[in-house]
C-alpha cells in the first residue's frame, strides 16, 4: 500500500504533464483512458521551478533579488507592496527573445557540467576568455553572494532572505532555514529541480556576458534558490547597462522558455549549442503574436481555466510510446466533444438473455472486496456528512410534495424508511454503488397522476399502487434481460433538455401556485375592511340561537359588507348580554362559540408565508455555490397502516391486471430517468476505473419498486444531482499544485460504504421527525422555485430560447453561433419549444397519465430532425445519434474544413468544456 | 453652422486615432487640452478598412470570398455560422509574419501606383516577369472574379453579394447595390479608405506572388471590397498549395499590419521597398508574445476597453507638432493620474478680493449667449425629460426625508417650490450651469441636528433658521470674497471619502431604524394571540363608561393577557348591551366608543411594509444599471403660513446673534459639498470648454441661501449624481466607431437651457402633489437603503475594508496592493476607520451639531498622516496634497524605479480608468 499523501503526486499532476506534454492536464481534458499504466514505462521528467534572481543597485550596493518565478505561470515580485503577484500568463516581448538567442549563440554552452556545488559552477561559468582575472575574482564574488528571496514561510508573515554578503565556504551552501521553511515547497511534488536564472547590468563588463548550464548530476546550490531543491539548469546573463533593463528582460525571456514543456524536453536532451538554439528556433515558430497598438502588454492575464491541449507539440519520442491507435482515438475524442456516446464496453450488446446483467455482475463481483477497503480514507467521512445532509433535506422535500401529491398517503416517514431501505439496499447491490437513489420530480409527477386516477374511480390507492409497481418490475426485468440499456445511446441532448425543461417547469409552475392558494386561504386584511370583529358568545338560556344565521340584512345604504351588517342587526336585535372577546381556542374550551366575521382568519400569515417564500428562493440562489443546503422544511404526515400494503384491498380483481397499463408507462418512465442519470453518473470524465453496471443497476432498481411498493415506501431511481455531489465529495485530486494550475482531477474513491453508511444514518433519523414540523411550507416552495429555476436556467435549450428574443449584435459569442446559421437555430429551438408546449398540454388534459411515452416519442422527433438538419448542423446543435456517428466519414461531417481553418475549428470543439452536465434531472 | 450629424465626425473619433496614434481614444484616457486645436494644422491619415479575400475552392470552382475584416480589431467570417464573429483583438503566429516579409521582400511592391481601376490595377500587378503569358491571362480572369461578401444591409437579413463570375468590363467596376445599402459604411466616417488583401493557394502557379500595391489616388475597385470606398492599398499573396493555410495566415499577418497605427503611418509614406520592410521590423519590435504551452491560440480576446496608450509608438513628426512641453504635460498628468488636482486655472488666486468671483464672471459672461443657443438639438429634449423625472423624485424623497427631519415643519411640497426656485435661479446665473441643484444628505442631517435643538429649547424654528441662513450667507460671502475655493486643492480622496462613507452610513442607520420603528408601531399579529376582540360600544344610558376602564383583573390562572381579562370582566359586569362589530371609524362616525385590545391595531401593515422595503431595496439594485428610477415615494406635508418667514417670531433677538455659531459650521459643511461637488463636475475628463466658475456657484449657493431662508424653503447645494447624470445625459460622442471600438467621447452640450426647463417643469410639478401621498413610506425607506449601500459600496475605503477580512492569497489585484506593503494598507484603513467611528460617536451625542468641524478635521488628520507615510504610499493610498505635488522633485517620488521597472509601473498608473468617481455625495 502507499504511504498516506503520497498519491496526490501520482497521476495526471503538472509533475506528469511535463512529461506528457500536458496531455491530460486540468478538468477541461476529455478521458485518456489508462494512460497511467501505458505511461508508466517511460522515466518522467521532473518538474522544473523556475526563478530569475536580478542584479540591482548598480552603481551603489550590488544585491541579487528574486524578482520572479515560474512553474507553469509567472509570479512577479511586487517590490513596493512586498508580496508576490498572483501567477499570471507570461507576456514577452519579441526582442528580448532575439536579444536572448545571439547571446546565447556567442556563450558559453555548458551541457552535462559535472559541477557538484556552487563554487564549482561559478569556477566553471566564468572561465571566459574574455575575462582578466581581476575581473573573474569580482565576478566570482558576486556570483557566490547570497541573494534576496521574498519567502513566505509556512508560518503567515513573509520574510526576507538576510541579505549580508557572505563568505564562499562550502559550509555555508546548505540550504537557510527559511529556505527549508518555504511553504512553496510543499507546493512542488518531490523530483521536482530548480533551474535558475540570473540576470542584471554590471558596470564593469565591457561585453555581454551568456552562459547556461546543465548539471550532469542536479545539485542543491545552497542558498541560489528560494527553495532549497536540486538546480538542473542554471543560466547567466549579464552585460555593460543598456536603455530599458533588457538583462531583466531577457532573463524572463529565459525563463518563461525553460517552463515551456516543448523547451525544457529539448534542452533535457539537448547534446550541443546547435540544439539549444533549434529549441528556441521552434518555441518562437509557436507562439502567439498580439499587435502592439491593440492590446496593452503590461496588462495580465489570469490563467486560463483550460490549458491548450499539447497534442501536437508532443516530443515524438513520447508519442511513439503511446501507440498510433491511442492518439487516433484521443483525436477522436477531441473532435466529437462528446465521449459519453462512444458505446462505452458496458454498453456493447452482448446477443444472449441477461447477457449484460451476468457481464455486469461478473464485472462487479471482482472489485467487490475493495469496494469496502477503499473507503478507509478519512474524505469518506466528510463525503457521508455531506451526503447524509444531501439526502435527508431531499428525503423532507420530496416527502413533503409525496404528502401533497398522495393527500398524505404518504409522508416524511415513509419517505425516510423508503430512502434508508432502498438506498442501502442498492449500495450493497447495485453495479454503480456511487448512486445515491431518491424519489424524482418525474416519478413523484407520474405518482400524483396516478393518484388523481384512483381517487376519481375511487380506488383503494395503496393496493392499486402495490400492482402497478408489480408490472413496472416486471417489464424493468423483461428490459433487463433484452439487454435494452444499450438504447440508451438515442437519448441525445435533445431528449434529456425536453425532459428537464419539462420537470422544471412543473417544478416553477406548482411552486408558485401552491404560493397562490396559500395567500387565498389567508387572506390579506386591508385596513378599514370591516372583516375584525369576533365575539365569544356564551350559551344563551333566553335568546334563540338559531336566530343569529337566519337574520337577513334590511338595509345596505351606507355600510360596505352584507356579513357585517348581519352581525350588527342580529346583535342589536338579541340584545347579546354573554359575550366576551377571548380568542376563539380558549372560548370554545370554555363552552362558548365563537362569532364574528374575523373568528376564523388569522392576520399577517399570507406576508408572512410571501416574505419566507421569496427569500428562501433568493437564499437558496445566494447560496448557489455554497455546497451545502441547509434547509429542512416539512409537513410530516403520519403512517398509520400496516407494514405491507394488502394486496387487493377494496379493489375489483382484474384491476390488478389492467395496472399494467399504468404500469408500461412509469416502466418507461422508469427507464428514461434512471439510464439517463446512469448514462451521466458513468462519463468517461470522471475516470472510473471499475466499470459502470447499467444493467445490473436497472436490475436493482426493478427489485427495489417491488419492495418499495409492497411496503406502501416511494418509488426510487437514481438521482442525478446528489449523486454527482456524492461522486464530487470523493474525487481524488492532485495537492501538488503549480502555482495558477488548478489541482488536477486523478479519480473517484470508488466504494460502497459511503452511500450505505448515509443511508443506514438517514434509517436512524426517522427520530427527527417531530422536530421538522415546525418548519414552514412556504420555505418549502420557495425551494421547489429555486430547483425549478435553477435547472431550466441550466441548460443550453434555455440560452437558445433567450436568442430569439435577443438581436443578433448582442448575441453571446457561443461556439453553436460560429458554426450554424442563426435562423437553424432559431428552427431547432422552436421544434424544442413546440414539443414541450405539446409535452405540457398532454400533462394537462386527463390524458395527462400517457406522459411517459410522449417523452419518447422526443426521441423519435429527434430522429426526424434528420431529415431537417445536417449532421453538422445536429452536432453542434445537439449531439449525433450513435448510427450516424459510425456511419458517417469525417470527410462527410465536416463540409466547411475544405476551406475554413479545420484546425481552428476542431480545437474548438476540443475546448469546449467537459465539465460534468448537470442538466438532466432536479432531485 | 455645421451640417446636423456631421460634427460626430470631428474630434476624437478614430478617424483620428489613427493619426494621432490614439493619444487620446476612449473613455479611458486622460484629459489632453486642446489637442484639437492644436492637431488642426496636420494633415490627417483617414481611417482605413481592411478586407481579407480569400482564394477557396481549390481545385473545383475556384471563388474570392471576404472572410476577415479589420478597422481597430479583427472581425472574422464564420462560415458555418453565415454571420461575422464579434470584434477580437488579432492573434498571429510568428511564422507567418516571417513567411510574409519574405514574400514582400522577393515580390512586387508599387509604391504610389497611377492605376485608376482595378483593370488597370491587375494588370499592372500581372507585369511579373516569372509569368508565362497564358498564365497571366488566367490569374487576370481570376482577379477580377467577383468576389463573395456577407453583407448585413440597413435592413435585417444579411446577403451574400452574388458569386457568379462576371465580364470584365469598365460598366460593371461600378459599385454594386448591396456594396453601397452596407450597413458597415456609416459606421466609417467620411474619407474613409480601403485596403485589400487577397490571399490564397492556386495550383497552376509554380512560385510564390507576392505584391504590395499602395495607390496613388486612391479608387473605388468596383465589387472587390465590401464596402465601396476608395481603395488606397492592394496586397497580392498567392502560391502554390502549402500545409496549413499559410496563405490564409500571412494574408492575416498583413491586414494586421495595416490596421496598426504606426506601421499604416509609416507605409503611407514609404518611398521603396526597405522603408516598408522597416516598418515591418518596426512592427515585429513592439508585438507582445504569449508562449505556446501557457496561452490557447484559438482563443478569441474581446476587445480591451481601454486601448493602450500610443505615446511611445508616436511617429517622429507628429510628436513635433505637440511641442515638448505639452508631452511632458501629457505624461505628468499620465503619471498620477489624478488630473484634477493639478490646479486648474480656474482655482488659481487672484489675490483680490472678490477677484475670483470677477474673473468667473467675466468668463463665464462671453459665453452667455451660447449657452442658449447650444441647447438647440434633439437630445437636449431628452436629457431635459430624463434630469426632470430624477429631480421630481429626488424632491419627493428628500422632501418627505426633510418632512421627517422637521417634524412636517417643511415637506414636499415646500421641496418641490424650493428645487424650482432654487435650481432656475441657479441655472440662470451660475457659473457651471450644468449643476443641478439639490438639498442633499449632509444639509438635510445637519438641518435635523438645528431642529431638534430648536425644540429642545422651545425655540421658534423657521425664525431661528432664518438667521442661520442669514448667517452662512454672510460667511460664505466672505468666503468668496477671500477666495477660499482654492483650498478645496486640500480635499483629497481620504476627506471625500471619509465625508461620503458618514453620510452613507447615516442613510442606512436611518433607513433600518425607521423600518424597525414602523413594525414597532403596527406589530405582528401572532396566531393565537389574544388581541384579536373589537367591540363598537354605544352610549349606555344605565352603565357607568368611566367602569371600564376602571376595572382591575382579578383572576390570572388560565388566561394570558392582562387586557383581555380586564376586558372580559368588565364585559361580564357591566352585562353591555349597546355593541357592535360594527369597524372602528365607523362606530365613531355612528356616535358609538370602538372598545377592546385590537381597535386600534392593523394587521398585515407590517410584513407588507417589510415586503415593500425589500423589494424596493432589491428593485433598486437590479436596475443599478437602468439609468432612470422610477420610484415616487412620498408624505406630503402641508404648508399652512406665511410666505416669508417672521424674522423673530417668539425667539428673543440675541437668538439671532448666537445663530452664528451653528451658521459657522454650516457653512464649513457647504463649502465642503458645495466645492467638493464643484470639482467632481469640472473635472478635465468632462473636456467642457466654457471653463467651471467655482467663485461664482459658491456665490449663488449663498444668495440661495438667503432666499430659502427668507422662504422657509429647504437649503440647496449642488448634487453630485444628478449633475453627473445631467452630465451624462448631454455627452456628444462620436457615432462613427470602428466595430469593437466604444464610442469616443466629444465633450458637453454646455448650455443653460435645460437645466432651466428642468426646473420650471418641476415647479408646475407641484400640483401633482396630491397624487404622491398613495405612496408608501417602506418605499422610501427601501430606496435610502439603497443608495447608503449603493454610495458606501462604490468606494476605495470599502474596498480597503474588505482586505482587512480577506487572505492575502484571495485578495483581488488591485493597483495599489502592487505597490503599497498589505501592512500599511491596513494602517492606513485602520485609520480611517478610527476617523469614522470618532465622526459616529460626535454625530451620536449632543455635541453632534459641531460635526461639520469634525469633518474639517479629517483634512488636518490626512495632513498629519504625511508623518506615517511615505509620499509613494500616499500616492496609491491617496492623493498627494497640493504643496508635496509642487516640491516632490519626480526622482524621489518613485525610489522603487532605480530598480523595479519605472515603465510598467507608469502605465499601470497610466491604464488606471479614469471614469468619474461618484463617491462624494448620494443625493
Amino acid at each position: 500500500m502507499k504511504p498516506q499523501g503520497q498519491e496526490e503526486f501520482d497521476g495526471h499532476t503538472a509533475y506528469d504533464n511535463m512529461l506528457t506534454g500536458e496531455l491530460d492536464s486540468g478538468p477541461c481534458s476529455g478521458p485518456s483512458p489508462d494512460t497511467d499504466s501505458q505511461g508508466q514505462g517511460v522515466p518522467k521528467d521532473p518538474l522544473l521551478f523556475i526563478q530569475l534572481n536580478e542584479l540591482l543597485g548598480w552603481p551603489q550596493v550590488l544585491e541579487w533579488r528574486e524578482t520572479g518565478r515560474w512553474v507553469l505561470f509567472e509570479e512577479k515580485l511586487e517590490v513596493g507592496g512586498g508580496r508576490w503577484s498572483a501567477p499570471h500568463v507570461p507576456t514577452l516581448a519579441l526582442p528580448s527573445l532575439q536579444k536572448l538567442r545571439s547571446l546565447l549563440a556567442e556563450g558559453l554552452v555548458l551541457l552535462d557540467c559535472p559541477a557538484q556545488s556552487l563554487l564549482e559552477l561559478v569556477e566553471q561559468v566564468t572561465r571566459v576568455e574574455s575575462l582578466s582575472p581581476e575581473l573573474r575574482g569580482q565576478l566570482q564574488s558576486l556570483l557566490l553572494q547570497r541573494p534576496q528571496h521574498l519567502i513566505r514561510t509556512t508560518g503567515t508573515r513573509p520574510c526576507w532572505g538576510s541579505a549580508h554578503p557572505r563568505e564562499s565556504s562550502h559550509d555555508e551552501e546548505a540550504p537557510l532555514k527559511e529556505q527549508r521553511q518555504n511553504a512553496l515547497r510543499h507546493k512542488l511534488p518531490p523530483g521536482a529541480e530548480a533551474g535558475a536564472v540570473l540576470a542584471g547590468e554590471l558596470g564593469f563588463l565591457a561585453q555581454p556576458l551568456g552562459a547556461f548550464v546543465r548539471l550532469q548530476d542536479p545539485v542543491v546550490l545552497g542558498s541560489l534558490t528560494e527553495v532549497p531543491l536540486p538546480s538542473r539548469f542554471f543560466c547567466l546573463l549579464l552585460g555593460p547597462p543598456t536603455l530599458g533593463r533588457s538583462y531583466h528582460e531577457m532573463g524572463r525571456a529565459m525563463a518563461v522558455l525553460l517552463s515551456d514543456p516543448q523547451f525544457q524536453w529539448s534542452v533535457r536532451r539537448a547534446s550541443n549549442l546547435y540544439d539549444l538554439l533549434a529549441a528556441l528556433d521552434a518555441f518562437l515558430e509557436e507562439v502567439t503574436v498580439l499587435p502592439p497598438g491593440r492590446w496593452d502588454p503590461t496588462s495580465r492575464i489570469p490563467p486560463p481555466k483550460c490549458l491548450p491541449s499539447q497534442h501536437k507539440r508532443l516530443p515524438l519520442q513520447t508519442q511513439e510510446v503511446k501507440g498510433p491507435s491511442a492518439q487516433r482515438r484521443a483525436r477522436a475524442e477531441d473532435r466529437h466533444g462528446h465521449p459519453q456516446h462512444t458505446p462505452s464496453p458496458e454498453l456493447q450488446r452482448t446477443g444472449r438473455l441477461f447477457g449484460g446483467l451476468v457481464q455486469d455482475v461478473r464485472r462487479k463481483a471482482s472489485w467487490y472486496p475493495s469496494d469496502f477497503l477503499d473507503a478507509l480514507h478519512p474524505q469518506c467521512f466528510s463525503a457521508v456528512l455531506y451526503i447524509y445532509l444531501a439526502t435527508i433535506t431531499n428525503a423532507i422535500t420530496f416527502g413533503g410534495l409525496l404528502g401533497e401529491a398522495t393527500d398524505g398517503a404518504q409522508g416524511v416517514l415513509e419517505s425516510f424508511l423508503g430512502t434508508a431501505v432502498a438506498g442501502a439496499a442498492f449500495c450493497l447491490m447495485a453495479g454503480q454503488p456511487l448512486t445515491i437513489l431518491s424519489s424524482t420530480g418525474p416519478v413523484l409527477v407520474f405518482e400524483r397522476l396516478l393518484f388523481n386516477f384512483s381517487r376519481d374511480y375511487s380506488l383503494d390507492y395503496l393496493p392499486f399502487r402495490l400492482w402497478v409497481g408489480i408490472w413496472v418490475a416486471t417489464f424493468c426485468l423483461v428490459l433487463v434481460a433484452t439487454e435494452a440499456s444499450v438504447l440508451v445511446r438515442y437519448f441525445t441532448r435533445f431528449t434529456e433538455e425536453g425532459f428537464c425543461a419539462l420537470i422544471s417547469l412543473i417544478f416553477i409552475y406548482d411552486a408558485v401556485g401552491k404560493m397562490l392558494s396559500l395567500t387565498r386561504a389567508y387572506p390579506i386584511q386591508r385596513p378599514g375592511s370591516p372583516a375584525y370583529g369576533c365575539f365569544c358568545q356564551y350559551p344563551d338560556p333566553g335568546g334563540n340561537e338559531s336566530q343569529w344565521t337566519r337574520t337577513k340584512p334590511e338595509d345596505r345604504d351606507d355600510i360596505l359588507s352584507m356579513d357585517l351588517i348581519a352581525d350588527h342587526h342580529s346583535l342589536q336585535d338579541l340584545g347579546l348580554v354573554n359575550a366576551s372577546l377571548l380568542p376563539p381556542p380558549e372560548c370554545v374550551r370554555q363552552g362558548g362559540h365563537p362569532r364574528g366575521p374575523s373568528c376564523h382568519t388569522v392576520p399577517d400569515i399570507a406576508f408572512f408565508s410571501l416574505l419566507l417564500f421569496l427569500t428562501s428562493f433568493l437564499f437558496a440562489m445566494a447560496l448557489k455555490h455554497v455546497k451545502t443546503s441547509r434547509f429542512f422544511p416539512s409537513v410530516p404526515t403520519l403512517p398509520g397502516r400496516d407494514w405491507l400494503v394488502s394486496s387487493f384491498g377494496t379493489n375489483p380483481w382484474w384491476l390488478s391486471v389492467a395496472a399494467a397499463l399504468p404500469a408500461l408507462l412509469l416502466s418507461i418512465l422508469i427507464f428514461m430517468d434512471q439510464q439517463i442519470t446512469a448514462v451521466i453518473l458513468n462519463r468517461a470524465e470522471y475516470r472510473l476505473r471499475k466499470g459502470a453496471g447499467f444493467h445490473l443497476d436497472f436490475f436493482c432498481v426493478a427489485l427495489l419498486m417491488l419492495l418499495t411498493s409492497a411496503l406502501g415506501l416511494p418509488w426510487y431511481v437514481s438521482a442525478t444531482v446528489i449523486s454527482l455531489a456524492h461522486m464530487d465529495s470523493l474525487r481524488r485530486e492532485s495537492r501538488a499544485c503549480a502555482p495558477g494550475e488548478p489541482p488536477s482531477f486523478l479519480g473517484i474513491r470508488e466504494q460502497r460504504l459511503t452511500g450505505l453508511v448515509v443511508f443506514i444514518l438517514t434509517g436512524i433519523s426517522i427520530f427527527l421527525a417531530p422536530i421538522l414540523k415546525f418548519i414552514p411550507m412556504p420555505v418549502l416552495y420557495g425551494i421547489f422555485l429555486y430547483m425549478g429555476v435553477a435547472a431550466i436556467s441550466s441548460i443550453q435549450f434555455t440560452k437558445r430560447v433567450q436568442l430569439l428574443l435577443m438581436p443578433a449584435k448582442h448575441q453571446p459569442d457561443l461556439l453553436l453561433l460560429r458554426h450554424v446559421p442563426l435562423s437553424r437555430v432559431h428552427l431547432f429551438t422552436a421544434i424544442q419549444l413546440a414539443c414541450l408546449g405539446l409535452l405540457w398540454i398532454v400533462k394537462s388534459t386527463p390524458a395527462a397519465i400517457i406522459f411517459p411515452i410522449m417523452l419518447l416519442g422526443l426521441v423519435g422527433v429527434r430522429k426526424a430532425l434528420e431529415w431537417v438538419f445536417s449532421p453538422q448542423e445536429l452536432l453542434w446543435l445537439d449531439e449525433l445519434m450513435p448510427e450516424k456517428e459510425r456511419s458517417t466519414p469525417e470527410k462527410g461531417l465536416e463540409p466547411e474544413c475544405s476551406f475554413s481553418g479545420s484546425e481552428s475549428e476542431e480545437s474548438e470543439l476540443m475546448y469546449q468544456p467537459k465539465a460534468p452536465e448537470i442538466n438532466i434531472s432536479v432531485n
